[in-house]
Protein backbone atom coordinates (compact mmCIF):
# COMPACT_ATOMS: atom_id res chain seq x y z
CA UNK A 1 0.00 0.00 0.00
CA UNK A 2 1.78 3.36 -1.28
CA UNK A 3 0.49 6.38 1.54
CA UNK A 4 0.83 9.82 0.70
CA UNK A 5 1.16 12.03 3.75
CA UNK A 6 0.78 15.68 3.65
CA UNK A 7 1.82 18.81 6.23
CA UNK A 8 -0.47 21.72 4.83
CA UNK A 9 0.65 25.19 4.79
CA UNK A 10 -0.31 28.50 3.30
CA UNK A 11 3.51 29.33 2.46
CA UNK A 12 5.25 25.41 2.66
CA UNK A 13 3.08 22.40 2.03
CA UNK A 14 5.43 19.48 3.29
CA UNK A 15 4.68 16.31 1.11
CA UNK A 16 6.56 12.19 1.71
CA UNK A 17 5.25 8.91 0.25
CA UNK A 18 6.13 5.68 1.45
CA UNK A 19 5.12 1.98 0.81
CA UNK A 20 4.08 -0.62 3.18
CA UNK A 21 4.97 -4.31 2.99
CA UNK A 22 3.32 -6.24 5.74
CA UNK A 23 5.04 -4.58 8.83
CA UNK A 24 7.83 -2.65 6.60
CA UNK A 25 7.60 0.71 5.73
CA UNK A 26 10.12 2.22 2.52
CA UNK A 27 10.19 5.63 1.79
CA UNK A 28 9.31 6.66 -2.02
CA UNK A 29 9.64 10.66 -2.02
CA UNK A 30 9.18 13.39 -0.14
CA UNK A 31 9.78 16.97 -0.77
CA UNK A 32 8.10 20.51 0.09
CA UNK A 33 6.28 22.60 -2.27
CA UNK A 34 6.90 26.93 -1.62
CA UNK A 35 3.88 28.95 -2.57
CA UNK A 36 5.30 32.47 -3.76
CA UNK A 37 4.28 35.34 -2.31
CA UNK A 38 1.34 37.58 -3.45
CA UNK A 39 -2.71 36.70 -3.72
CA UNK A 40 -4.51 33.54 -1.97
CA UNK A 41 -5.62 32.15 -5.35
CA UNK A 42 -2.67 31.79 -6.95
CA UNK A 43 -1.41 30.51 -4.01
CA UNK A 44 -4.19 27.79 -3.57
CA UNK A 45 -3.48 27.08 -7.17
CA UNK A 46 0.48 25.88 -6.48
CA UNK A 47 -0.70 23.62 -3.45
CA UNK A 48 -3.63 22.05 -5.52
CA UNK A 49 -1.22 21.07 -9.03
CA UNK A 50 1.74 20.75 -7.61
CA UNK A 51 0.48 18.37 -5.03
CA UNK A 52 -1.41 17.04 -8.23
CA UNK A 53 1.60 16.34 -9.58
CA UNK A 54 3.17 14.32 -6.73
CA UNK A 55 -0.44 12.37 -6.82
CA UNK A 56 0.11 11.63 -10.58
CA UNK A 57 3.78 10.34 -10.89
CA UNK A 58 3.77 8.40 -7.29
CA UNK A 59 0.27 7.33 -7.76
CA UNK A 60 -0.30 6.45 -3.70
CA UNK A 61 -3.68 4.74 -2.55
CA UNK A 62 -4.13 6.58 0.41
CA UNK A 63 -3.86 10.43 1.77
CA UNK A 64 -3.19 11.19 5.39
CA UNK A 65 -3.21 14.92 6.24
CA UNK A 66 -2.06 16.64 9.28
CA UNK A 67 -4.64 18.33 11.00
CA UNK A 68 -3.56 22.08 11.25
CA UNK A 69 -4.11 23.35 14.97
CA UNK A 70 -5.65 26.48 15.31
CA UNK A 71 -3.66 30.18 15.37
CA UNK A 72 -4.45 32.63 18.05
CA UNK A 73 -4.75 34.98 15.21
CA UNK A 74 -7.98 34.05 13.40
CA UNK A 75 -7.14 35.72 9.98
CA UNK A 76 -3.77 33.01 10.15
CA UNK A 77 -6.31 30.55 11.23
CA UNK A 78 -8.54 31.17 8.18
CA UNK A 79 -5.55 31.40 5.87
CA UNK A 80 -4.10 28.09 6.90
CA UNK A 81 -7.57 26.56 6.66
CA UNK A 82 -7.53 27.54 3.17
CA UNK A 83 -4.44 25.80 2.48
CA UNK A 84 -5.58 22.85 4.03
CA UNK A 85 -8.76 22.64 2.02
CA UNK A 86 -6.39 22.95 -1.43
CA UNK A 87 -4.31 20.26 -0.34
CA UNK A 88 -7.38 17.73 0.70
CA UNK A 89 -8.73 18.89 -2.99
CA UNK A 90 -6.01 17.61 -4.81
CA UNK A 91 -6.46 14.37 -3.04
CA UNK A 92 -10.29 14.00 -3.45
CA UNK A 93 -10.16 14.97 -6.73
CA UNK A 94 -7.58 12.27 -7.35
CA UNK A 95 -10.72 10.07 -5.76
CA UNK A 96 -8.17 8.72 -2.68
CA UNK A 97 -9.24 8.36 0.66
CA UNK A 98 -8.20 10.90 3.09
CA UNK A 99 -7.79 10.29 6.94
CA UNK A 100 -6.78 13.06 9.39
CA UNK A 101 -4.69 12.86 12.04
CA UNK A 102 -3.73 15.25 14.60
CA UNK A 103 -0.12 16.53 14.88
CA UNK A 104 -0.66 14.59 18.54
CA UNK A 105 -1.18 11.32 16.97
CA UNK A 106 1.21 11.87 14.53
CA UNK A 107 4.15 12.37 17.03
CA UNK A 108 2.93 9.85 19.23
CA UNK A 109 2.70 7.17 16.40
CA UNK A 110 6.65 8.40 15.52
CA UNK A 111 8.47 9.32 18.86
CA UNK A 112 6.14 7.71 21.31
CA UNK A 113 5.73 11.17 22.65
CA UNK A 114 2.72 13.40 21.59
CA UNK A 115 4.80 16.48 22.54
CA UNK A 116 7.95 15.83 20.82
CA UNK A 117 9.65 18.45 19.44
CA UNK A 118 10.83 19.29 15.86
CA UNK A 119 14.20 17.63 16.04
CA UNK A 120 12.75 14.17 17.65
CA UNK A 121 10.76 13.48 14.46
CA UNK A 122 12.90 14.44 12.19
CA UNK A 123 15.25 11.95 13.79
CA UNK A 124 13.06 9.30 14.16
CA UNK A 125 11.34 9.40 10.49
CA UNK A 126 15.08 8.72 9.34
CA UNK A 127 15.70 6.22 11.41
CA UNK A 128 11.64 4.64 10.70
CA UNK A 129 12.72 5.06 7.02
CA UNK A 130 16.08 4.45 7.06
CA UNK A 131 16.73 7.60 4.92
CA UNK A 132 20.79 8.79 4.77
CA UNK A 133 20.21 12.54 5.61
CA UNK A 134 17.66 14.31 8.17
CA UNK A 135 14.82 15.52 6.40
CA UNK A 136 13.13 18.78 6.47
CA UNK A 137 11.19 19.34 9.12
CA UNK A 138 8.17 19.83 6.59
CA UNK A 139 9.06 16.99 4.59
CA UNK A 140 9.63 15.23 8.05
CA UNK A 141 6.56 16.07 9.49
CA UNK A 142 4.54 14.66 5.67
CA UNK A 143 6.31 11.04 6.17
CA UNK A 144 5.50 10.88 9.94
CA UNK A 145 1.98 11.81 9.27
CA UNK A 146 2.57 8.77 6.20
CA UNK A 147 3.98 6.56 9.10
CA UNK A 148 0.93 7.27 11.72
CA UNK A 149 -1.33 6.39 8.90
CA UNK A 150 0.85 3.37 7.61
CA UNK A 151 0.27 2.06 11.55
CA UNK A 152 -2.97 2.38 11.96
CA UNK A 153 -3.29 6.20 13.30
CA UNK A 154 -1.89 3.97 16.39
CA UNK A 155 1.04 5.12 18.67
CA UNK A 156 3.94 2.88 18.82
CA UNK A 157 2.54 1.88 22.56
CA UNK A 158 -0.84 1.10 21.14
CA UNK A 159 0.74 -1.02 18.55
CA UNK A 160 2.84 -3.29 21.39
CA UNK A 161 0.05 -3.71 23.12
CA UNK A 162 -1.61 -5.30 19.94
CA UNK A 163 1.45 -8.17 19.88
CA UNK A 164 3.92 -5.75 17.18
CA UNK A 165 7.07 -6.04 18.44
CA UNK A 166 8.52 -2.52 19.26
CA UNK A 167 12.21 -2.29 20.74
CA UNK A 168 14.16 0.99 20.83
CA UNK A 169 11.09 3.12 19.61
CA UNK A 170 10.43 1.63 16.47
CA UNK A 171 8.92 -1.53 14.71
CA UNK A 172 11.11 -4.49 14.84
CA UNK B 1 -18.41 39.19 -19.35
CA UNK B 2 -19.73 36.62 -17.69
CA UNK B 3 -18.80 36.46 -14.15
CA UNK B 4 -19.59 33.41 -11.20
CA UNK B 5 -20.17 35.01 -8.06
CA UNK B 6 -19.30 32.60 -5.08
CA UNK B 7 -20.37 32.78 -1.36
CA UNK B 8 -18.59 29.79 0.33
CA UNK B 9 -19.64 28.12 2.99
CA UNK B 10 -18.81 24.07 4.32
CA UNK B 11 -22.90 23.72 4.56
CA UNK B 12 -24.05 25.78 1.58
CA UNK B 13 -22.24 27.19 -1.04
CA UNK B 14 -24.51 29.37 -3.07
CA UNK B 15 -23.47 30.46 -6.88
CA UNK B 16 -24.53 32.93 -8.89
CA UNK B 17 -23.47 33.52 -12.55
CA UNK B 18 -24.30 36.70 -14.62
CA UNK B 19 -23.52 38.75 -17.90
CA UNK B 20 -22.24 42.38 -18.00
CA UNK B 21 -22.99 43.80 -21.18
CA UNK B 22 -21.62 47.49 -20.73
CA UNK B 23 -23.64 48.74 -17.83
CA UNK B 24 -26.18 45.59 -18.40
CA UNK B 25 -26.27 43.13 -16.13
CA UNK B 26 -28.08 40.21 -17.43
CA UNK B 27 -28.96 36.98 -14.80
CA UNK B 28 -27.86 33.76 -16.49
CA UNK B 29 -28.16 31.03 -13.55
CA UNK B 30 -27.71 30.93 -9.60
CA UNK B 31 -28.33 28.17 -6.88
CA UNK B 32 -26.75 26.64 -3.68
CA UNK B 33 -24.54 23.81 -3.31
CA UNK B 34 -25.45 21.59 -0.23
CA UNK B 35 -23.14 19.26 1.22
CA UNK B 36 -23.64 16.16 3.00
CA UNK B 37 -22.99 15.56 6.84
CA UNK B 38 -20.04 13.85 7.11
CA UNK B 39 -16.50 13.91 7.20
CA UNK B 40 -14.69 16.78 5.73
CA UNK B 41 -12.97 15.54 2.69
CA UNK B 42 -16.00 14.34 1.23
CA UNK B 43 -17.51 17.77 1.87
CA UNK B 44 -15.10 19.76 -0.01
CA UNK B 45 -15.51 16.86 -3.19
CA UNK B 46 -18.48 18.03 -2.99
CA UNK B 47 -18.09 21.50 -3.22
CA UNK B 48 -15.19 20.68 -5.82
CA UNK B 49 -16.83 18.95 -7.74
CA UNK B 50 -20.30 20.79 -8.06
CA UNK B 51 -18.43 24.50 -8.59
CA UNK B 52 -16.56 22.10 -11.44
CA UNK B 53 -19.66 21.76 -13.09
CA UNK B 54 -20.90 25.18 -12.86
CA UNK B 55 -17.77 26.68 -14.20
CA UNK B 56 -18.24 23.99 -16.86
CA UNK B 57 -21.99 24.42 -17.93
CA UNK B 58 -21.97 28.31 -17.43
CA UNK B 59 -18.00 29.13 -18.77
CA UNK B 60 -17.57 32.56 -16.42
CA UNK B 61 -14.72 34.18 -17.93
CA UNK B 62 -14.03 35.72 -14.37
CA UNK B 63 -14.77 34.29 -10.41
CA UNK B 64 -15.83 36.60 -7.90
CA UNK B 65 -15.80 34.94 -3.57
CA UNK B 66 -16.99 36.35 -1.21
CA UNK B 67 -14.20 36.83 1.74
CA UNK B 68 -15.74 34.70 4.92
CA UNK B 69 -15.76 36.78 8.35
CA UNK B 70 -13.86 35.10 11.06
CA UNK B 71 -15.84 33.25 13.58
CA UNK B 72 -15.45 33.54 17.29
CA UNK B 73 -14.89 29.83 17.48
CA UNK B 74 -11.63 29.00 16.07
CA UNK B 75 -12.77 25.79 14.80
CA UNK B 76 -15.44 27.18 12.66
CA UNK B 77 -12.94 29.58 11.12
CA UNK B 78 -10.71 26.55 9.57
CA UNK B 79 -13.90 24.61 8.90
CA UNK B 80 -14.55 27.54 6.82
CA UNK B 81 -11.25 28.30 5.51
CA UNK B 82 -11.09 24.75 4.13
CA UNK B 83 -14.83 25.28 2.56
CA UNK B 84 -13.37 28.11 1.28
CA UNK B 85 -10.37 26.87 -0.13
CA UNK B 86 -12.13 23.88 -1.96
CA UNK B 87 -14.55 26.97 -3.68
CA UNK B 88 -11.39 28.64 -5.10
CA UNK B 89 -9.48 25.62 -6.24
CA UNK B 90 -12.62 24.88 -8.39
CA UNK B 91 -12.09 28.26 -10.22
CA UNK B 92 -8.05 28.51 -10.35
CA UNK B 93 -7.91 24.59 -11.41
CA UNK B 94 -9.87 26.12 -14.22
CA UNK B 95 -7.35 28.83 -14.95
CA UNK B 96 -10.55 31.70 -13.80
CA UNK B 97 -9.17 34.95 -12.01
CA UNK B 98 -10.05 34.91 -8.90
CA UNK B 99 -11.56 38.26 -7.06
CA UNK B 100 -11.84 39.04 -3.27
CA UNK B 101 -14.24 40.83 -1.58
CA UNK B 102 -15.72 41.42 1.58
CA UNK B 103 -19.32 41.44 2.18
CA UNK B 104 -19.23 44.99 3.20
CA UNK B 105 -17.77 46.09 -0.18
CA UNK B 106 -20.44 43.32 -1.61
CA UNK B 107 -23.46 45.26 0.00
CA UNK B 108 -22.24 48.85 -0.33
CA UNK B 109 -22.22 47.64 -4.15
CA UNK B 110 -25.59 46.07 -4.26
CA UNK B 111 -27.57 48.06 -1.52
CA UNK B 112 -25.38 51.08 -1.05
CA UNK B 113 -24.75 50.42 2.76
CA UNK B 114 -21.84 47.96 3.94
CA UNK B 115 -24.63 46.96 6.96
CA UNK B 116 -27.69 46.25 5.24
CA UNK B 117 -29.28 43.05 6.07
CA UNK B 118 -29.82 39.65 4.14
CA UNK B 119 -33.16 40.48 2.79
CA UNK B 120 -32.13 43.99 1.51
CA UNK B 121 -29.49 42.37 -0.28
CA UNK B 122 -31.85 40.08 -1.60
CA UNK B 123 -34.22 41.97 -2.47
CA UNK B 124 -31.45 44.82 -4.46
CA UNK B 125 -30.22 41.61 -6.24
CA UNK B 126 -33.83 40.83 -7.24
CA UNK B 127 -34.65 44.14 -8.74
CA UNK B 128 -30.87 44.67 -10.13
CA UNK B 129 -31.21 41.26 -11.82
CA UNK B 130 -34.85 42.17 -13.25
CA UNK B 131 -35.56 38.02 -11.29
CA UNK B 132 -39.36 37.12 -11.33
CA UNK B 133 -38.21 35.62 -7.38
CA UNK B 134 -36.26 36.38 -4.46
CA UNK B 135 -33.73 34.34 -4.25
CA UNK B 136 -32.27 32.03 -1.46
CA UNK B 137 -29.87 34.20 0.66
CA UNK B 138 -26.57 32.08 -0.59
CA UNK B 139 -27.24 32.68 -3.95
CA UNK B 140 -28.70 36.18 -3.86
CA UNK B 141 -25.00 36.88 -1.73
CA UNK B 142 -23.51 35.01 -4.39
CA UNK B 143 -25.11 37.12 -7.37
CA UNK B 144 -24.68 40.34 -5.26
CA UNK B 145 -20.43 38.95 -4.93
CA UNK B 146 -20.75 38.92 -8.81
CA UNK B 147 -22.49 42.39 -9.26
CA UNK B 148 -20.01 43.47 -7.07
CA UNK B 149 -17.21 42.51 -9.16
CA UNK B 150 -18.98 43.84 -12.40
CA UNK B 151 -19.17 47.32 -11.28
CA UNK B 152 -15.47 47.28 -10.72
CA UNK B 153 -15.41 46.58 -6.80
CA UNK B 154 -17.12 49.91 -6.47
CA UNK B 155 -20.45 50.89 -4.30
CA UNK B 156 -23.05 52.76 -6.73
CA UNK B 157 -21.89 56.20 -4.48
CA UNK B 158 -18.22 55.73 -5.93
CA UNK B 159 -19.79 54.68 -9.67
CA UNK B 160 -22.22 58.03 -9.75
CA UNK B 161 -18.88 59.98 -8.85
CA UNK B 162 -17.03 58.52 -11.56
CA UNK B 163 -19.94 59.80 -13.55
CA UNK B 164 -22.14 56.45 -13.94
CA UNK B 165 -25.95 57.60 -13.76
CA UNK B 166 -27.43 55.80 -10.09
CA UNK B 167 -31.19 56.32 -9.99
CA UNK B 168 -33.19 54.45 -6.98
CA UNK B 169 -30.43 52.81 -5.98
CA UNK B 170 -29.15 51.40 -9.05
CA UNK B 171 -27.13 52.18 -12.16
CA UNK B 172 -29.43 53.34 -15.04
Amino acid sequence: MRILGIDPGLRITGFGVLDKQGQQLHYVASGCIKTPDGELPGRLKVILSSLGEVIARHKPEQVAVEKVFVNVNPQSTLLLGQARGAAICAAVQADLPVAEYTALQVKQAVVGNGHADKEQVQAMVQRLLKLSGTPSPDAADALACAICHAHGGMGLGALATKGFRVRGGRLV
